[in-house]
């Protein structure tokens, strides 16, 4: 297990490394990828040699954040992770790096601990909030490019601050990050507002594919690997997606099904307050957050569908009997 | 003209007033209502009497405000509107006060200036922030029921933080707000992440009805009355559907039309800043502002694609020329 580190304990450390190569988890999201540049260019800022390396390409439209991807440039000394909680979300890639980790920030509760060291806040709402205090703690004047970094992060992570992770602190901190120079309308219609026609096209194919199931308290979606080519879209276009089942009313949880590539059916599980998300993940080998899991699982939809669906009522059950016991 | 007054003298006038008739605009929306409730909750608190009136019923989704209607359990003394920008919004139902209107709190540069004093702050995302500092100034508590209603009006005026009118003041005030006792995942939920069944059953339909004209430059929408009826949906939740079309990337020109039950197509017209939706729709009988625009039109669905189709084309190239001009 890792050895759980403060604040100031992360500032020592990271203010004596040298070439620092910072690791994002796989399907990078803006909190994952936004953490990691705004501490890049916090370090560059300090003098160092830092990089950023992920298993998946940065999707273009982060191209504001000014990323330097690692490319073999200098040797690393330190090795941060940044949002990542498992070590199986690194990716093939990334395999010569996984023993050497020296460090891992994260707001992730399920953290498995795979880092030497680890800075966790599970209170926060995304990594971005602890990377913001790392690097004011640091001295490094927040930049208008660390803010947009920042920014990016904060809102993916909250929905645009609609999710209940949302605290009064993530209000503060976009305060202070659009103070700092985040132009949010820009970002915004970047992070939020516009989507590819081929993500249109499978949202019309998720919704074909919508099936309701236990009195309508679950709302499930499948796409397979067939119809995500025809689409054209792009795996990291698809993140979003999971919350749509969940929205609708009365569901109490939201089921998505993507098979990848070589076959195997990512879910992502989505619940109100009442239901446990992680629960229903992790009797599957998956993890996550109270309210937003996942797991992988094998074999065809049928089969994968039976799956979650006996976990989504063994938690439904669950649920209803807590409820029942609190009366 | 209405005498513009500064936040003290409308502290002053408030706090002499007594048995406040507090006016929205008819349709009401989150900041109207909101900015309304707290107003009442405000001036309550102080010992008054106050209630408010709105031509149209207050949705129920915003129970939680716990407003108090007037149905003329005390002889108005002083009127206040609130985010009302001119005197046509308000409804017929409220005709016998439209000439005595004291005062007008709003966030509208378009105000008209029909009332005898004026509050007006532009730059603010909805009217509620100023409704904030109106209610702090009096030096009542930000409860959490007024907590409530004014989040409600900051966050639909917003977008949820979303809309480029999001400032880091608005930031701020929901910071302050939800440490005032705003739950916002439960708010949130209720404002925005709540869709029927048959909301999500017209949305697959309006997919598989979705086609791009003018080499992509327009998507266009369409739902006949059957479709709708079928879905089952409400008027009302077809609103935001007309966003839809022009949040796809490289799309200038958004349409969507909705057959009515007595058979004619509301046209809505949506599109980025080159291009001007009000000439469109104007073409056709209709009107509204440069980036949504509305007409309706007799005749059957190809008729009605035809028409707005041959706008579309016509303002495309007057767009594109104008483009070419200013190089």
């Amino acid at each position: 297990m890792s050895e759980i580190l403060d604040l100031l304990a992360v500032i020592g450390r990271l203010l004596r490394a040298e070439n620092v190569l910072i690791l994002c988890h796989k399907n990078p999201d803006g909190d994952t990828i936004g953490s990691a540049a705004a501490l890049m260019h916090a370090l560059k800022r300090l003098g160092k040699e830092a990089a950023v390396l992920c298993a998946d390409p940065i999707p273009s439209r982060y191209s504001y954040m000014e990323i330097e991807l690692f490319q073999g440039q200098f040797e690393p000394g330190y090795v941060v992770a940044v949002d990542v909680a498992s070590i199986q979300l690194f990716g093939d890639a990334l395999q010569e790096y996984l023993d050497r980790i020296d460090l891992c920030i994260d707001h992730h509760g399920s953290n498995s601990g795979y880092a030497d060291a680890l800075l966790l806040d599970a209170q926060a709402a995304a990594t971005c909030e602890i990377m913001y205090d790392i690097i004011c703690a640091m001295n490094v004047e927040i930049s208008p490019c660390i803010a947009r970094c920042l920014y990016t992060g904060l809102s993916t992570d909250t929905g645009c601050f609609l999710f209940s992770n949302t605290t009064a602190k993530s209000h503060l901190l976009a305060a202070k990050l659009m103070e700092a120079g985040v132009d949010v309308a820009e970002l915004n219609m970047i992070l939020f507002e516009s989507k590819s026609k081929a993500r249109m096209a499978i949202e019309r194919t998720a919704l074909e594919n919508l099936e309701y199931h236990f009195e309508d308290r679950c709302a499930l979606m499948s796409l397979t690997r067939e119809q995500i080519a025809a689409s054209g879209v792009a795996a990291n276009e698809l993140e979003d997606l999971t919350s749509l089942p969940r929205k609708i009313e009365g569901v109490q949880v939201g089921i998505t099904l993507r098979q990848l590539p070589q076959g195997s059916y990512k879910i992502s599980v989505r619940t109100t307050a009442e239901v446990d998300a992680c629960a229903i993940a992790k009797r599957l080998g998956g993890g996550g957050h109270s309210r937003a899991a996942g797991c992988e699982l094998e074999g065809n939809l049928d089969n994968a569908k039976a799956a979650i669906l006996a976990e989504v009522e063994r938690e439904l059950k669950r649920a209803d009997a807590a409820a029942q016991e609190q009366e």
